[in-house]
């Protein structure tokens, strides 16, 4: 009972032995990622068209929902890119960016994500993940980075372009682009500059003033707090405001009030399907991070735990004003870089931003929104990865499709699409290959007892016996396949009068598949050809036992291919010896 | 060239070669096709809704267009059951029974039907039929079946019942059974006694008194047409349209004009729909007929080819004032029974059916539409096979879901959303079957160079050897949980020092999975267990090549299971040698 409890309240079985060393790392892990966070929670804010104090609400309460109910140790929960974007994508569909029914949405869409999360979680859905495969995963990711990129250029040169792809993005950018304002780009411009720097080289250049590699890798993660601070100092020395530079603004200051969030959307059945999406792709981002940083610690998450994990924070968000969460990538890293050991870090987390909500807001008013839009461009860029074109172009056509479609309907259409595309593309291609196997003619590889495909071996065989692996299992998509196949090789094969089918691939026989087999059987069964089924494996055999098949088969079931050839040539050999006494009679 | 030709154009193959022979054989069986098309033609349009003389029309050109281009010998097209009950649920959702815009509506479907079904020919894209299994068909025929035969009984009752599905149709004849006119019913009942009892004891009955089977069977095809001028003439006796019996009417007579059918019906893109499930289904329906015959006389039909074939003859029906035909299974086996030999015996039917427009539509004027539809009752009836729902509960849960789902959702729903959820049902089956693949740990029978599952064979096996077969293919959706397996797997068994992945029946390995597999090679490494891969098949080595997993491998790939544990074992051995050795020093 208590085993069943802490598997669904993980803190139960973490909090018992908690200690003082976890607490000191915890602590540090909470201080790095808190100066971290602080930053990116606004410019995410910013990327979904919210007010910037909603990334920071977003940012407490489902830390510590995640941390109670969550299954991974490392994992940071918040506002994250992908989601970012994909909530302004669909919340703009319904409501006019910064109108009160705006924020609204993008609440509700929290709620109706941490909901479906949490059905999905207890209804132990979490395998259906799986069914993304890791090229749509890097497909949509690096399109969706390259789309956010773009997007936020216009807070960089301080214009009002919009679009809702890439290529209605990039024309807008252009038409305006004579309107820039060169205040705010001399603001952004060097701010990108100096993060990219910081990204590549303020680490080796700290480790070489003596910096231990763990602090010189932490400091160099406070570089956008140091872009916030230095651009908010000049925003107000030079009165930036008076010169056009968009800045934050007021922002309210303290703790979000807990309140449902309104139920009355009329356009909630779109919210609905988007936040399917959402819940889906923040899911699969969050479980990939999960896995990658329980593997080095040797620890195991479970997708379902973290479907409830990740449904409870979005409702919490939901409740404290915030918008759709979910474990992020880059903050994960550097909690986990960090050192933290439990769930707890992320608790600390959420007391850190609470503070910063309550006594940094002030100051937040200067901060030029450029700062925000060169931190997002930094960060989305490393998600930019081109290179799995080449990649899956290398490896195979299917996995090439399924990533360069991914990609390309996302810069066209948006993440839903895309992935929606890519799912279906790598679906269709999985089952148009089953539907037509691969089949070998095989022979006895001389010395051993076993049979490999004669176009690729040196193998023996015999003239009357026609062996044949089917690389597939047979089910009714490739049945009628099967079936013609092997029709058309008896032509090539003119001397077979025993037909044996090597079934090491064959994990299952659906009904179709067992009225072709059926009628393969009587078909040869006509011509005076035996059909052999060799290694049917035991969940395969249970079923056909089932049937009348087995007893209708004009051959009969071996154990192994070998087993099959040589008591096929014996069973010839003896009615050949029979026929020669009758004759000699 | 004149080969591909007459790949396009069978007529040319078989036409070389046509016979006096054949020309008798095809000149009998277009006359019995004719004498049993005529009075099912014209229910099938009552059916449908349309008019009687579209049946007729329906069941000329489009047997002359199949005759010239399709590859089934035997196959006779035209208007039946399943595709008019599609057409009438179509054409229903954007148009009143009875006015013009039904009609047009309905030629429209045909015309987008054969340039859909046409488009897919060209394409070569026969093999997706294959995508709806056995079940599935079983499924939406039976219940297709059933609702034709329930919503025909108002006919026999002489009432107004409607509705969009069985349980409206139900509810519907019941509110209205006590309007039934009697008359109607005092025509209809005996007609439908007799067409079931000339279905199953007339046949034997003739036999008795000396007709030879052939004969006897194709006498009792006639049945029909006795029970179409029997209650014709008991109309004109007893004066029964007076009486509110409900008749055909007024046909016009003669051909159809032949006319392009108006495109500026408002709905086309709902009907565009569709026709693309009416050709689909219509299209497996005649592709299955065809097999089944073509496989009798050891004759092919080509799918692709067929889709050429059946969108002339759609295209053909809708220029001649028809609606959507096919490959009807009844019809195809009387004019295989009656011996036709070549496609020709359409096309003489097609005469045959001409003549009777031209001479015959006077006398139809009295039929009764309650003896059309007692033929369509005890035509729908032989379709209906309950036994497949017991069938495929004894073999599978996956097929009897998609039979179950199939038969339920098109009894509510109708046959595309039934066909659809089927198709869906067994395909999401697969997915996850596959996704969730059987594992096993083998061992050597003795005495072989075979290796099978420790559980069900008593096998031999090594503690620091963990032999395992995986029995599916490694693809996106199976690749975390195959990882995972063996992670717990290696818990049991914990002196493993090498893990042998047994791939007899890996037939792909995708991008997705060999991350896994690179990431199990990791992991184990780093536990000191060697991995090794066995039985590799040809062409998933050859993509493994082209990747560096290979020289990353920690153990090796072995040609055989038998080689991989005998050479690990001899490689212990050795290593324990040199160690003695080493020791001894």
């Amino acid at each position: 009972m208590k085993g069943a409890l802490s598997q669904y309240l993980p803190i139960l079985e973490w909090g018992k032995h908690y200690n003082r060393g976890q607490l000191a790392s915890d602590l540090l892990a909470a201080v790095i990622v808190t100066i971290m966070l602080i930053p990116q929670s606004l410019a995410y804010a910013l990327l979904a068209g919210l007010p910037p104090e909603v990334g920071l609400y977003a940012s407490m309460l489902p830390l510590i929902a995640y941390g109670l109910l969550g299954s991974s140790r490392s994992l940071s929960v918040g506002p994250v890119a992908v989601v970012s974007l994909m909530t302004a994508s669909a919340v703009g569909r319904i409501a006019e960016v910064g109108s009160m029914g705006y924020l609204d949405a993008a609440v509700l869409l929290a709620l109706f994500s941490g909901a479906f999360l949490l059905l999905m979680g207890v209804l132990r859905m979490g395998f259906l993940a799986n069914f993304l495969s890791h090229p749509v995963i890097a497909g949509f990711i690096t399109a969706s980075g390259i789309i956010i990129a773009v997007s936020q250029l216009r807070h960089l040169l301080g214009v009002h372009a919009h679009g809702d792809n890439l290529y209605e993005i990039l024309l807008s950018l252009a038409e305006q682009a004579s309107h820039t304002n060169l205040y705010t780009l001399a603001v952004g411009l060097p701010v990108l500059i100096f993060l990219f720097w910081v990204r590549k080289g303020l680490q080796p250049l700290l480790e070489k003033a003596g910096l231990s590699p763990f602090a010189a890798a932490m400091v160099s993660k406070a570089g956008p707090v140091v872009g916030v601070v230095m651009t908010s100092v000049a925003a107000v020395a030079f009165d930036l405001g008076a010169k056009n530079v968009a800045l934050v603004g007021d922002v309210p200051s303290g703790l979000p009030a807990l309140r449902l969030p309104p139920l009355h959307h009329e356009a909630w059945q779109e919210l609905l399907i988007s936040a399917i999406f959402i819940s889906v792709i923040g899911f699969v981002e969050s479980v990939s991070v999960g896995h990658t940083l329980a593997a080095k610690k040797r620890q195991k998450i479970s997708p379902n735990q973290e479907l409830i994990g990740l449904g409870a924070a979005n409702i919490a968000s939901s409740v404290s004003g915030g918008y759709p969460v979910t474990g992020g990538f880059a903050r994960s890293v550097v909690n986990f870089d960090a050192g933290a050991e439990t769930p707890a870090a992320g608790m600390f987390t959420a007391i850190g931003i609470g503070l910063a909500a309550i006594f940094f807001t002030p100051y937040l008013a200067y901060l030029p929104k450029a700062t925000l839009a060169a931190t997002i461009i930094v960060a989305v860029l490393s998600l930019v990865d081109l290179s799995i074109l080449k990649k899956t172009w290398d490896y195979g056509y299917s996995d090439f499709i399924a990533v360069a479609s991914t990609l390309f309907v996302t810069l066209v259409a948006g993440v839903e699409s895309g992935v929606a595309c890519g799912v279906f593309a790598s679906l269709a291609l999985h089952l148009y290959k089953t539907s037509k196997p691969h089949m070998a003619v095989v022979g006895e590889v001389p010395g051993t007892e076993h049979y490999r495909n004669i176009n690729r071996h040196s193998v023996i065989t015999h003239d009357e016996i026609l062996s044949l692996r089917i690389d597939e299992s047979l089910y009714f998509a490739n049945a009628s396949f099967i079936e013609d196949r092997i029709y058309a090789l008896l032509e090539d094969y003119p001397h077979t009068r025993h037909v044996v089918l090597m079934c090491t691939a064959v994990n299952e026989v659906d009904l179709s598949a067992l009225e072709a087999l059926e009628a393969i059987n009587e078909r040869l069964g006509e011509r005076d050809i035996a059909l052999h089924l060799s290694e049917l494996k035991g969940p395969v055999m249970d079923v056909l036992c089932k049937t009348h098949f087995l007893k209708q088969l004009t051959g009969k079931v071996w154990l192994s291919q070998h087993l099959a050839v040589t008591g096929i040539v014996e069973e010839m050999n003896q009615h050949k010896a029979d026929n020669t006494e009758n004759w000699d009679i």
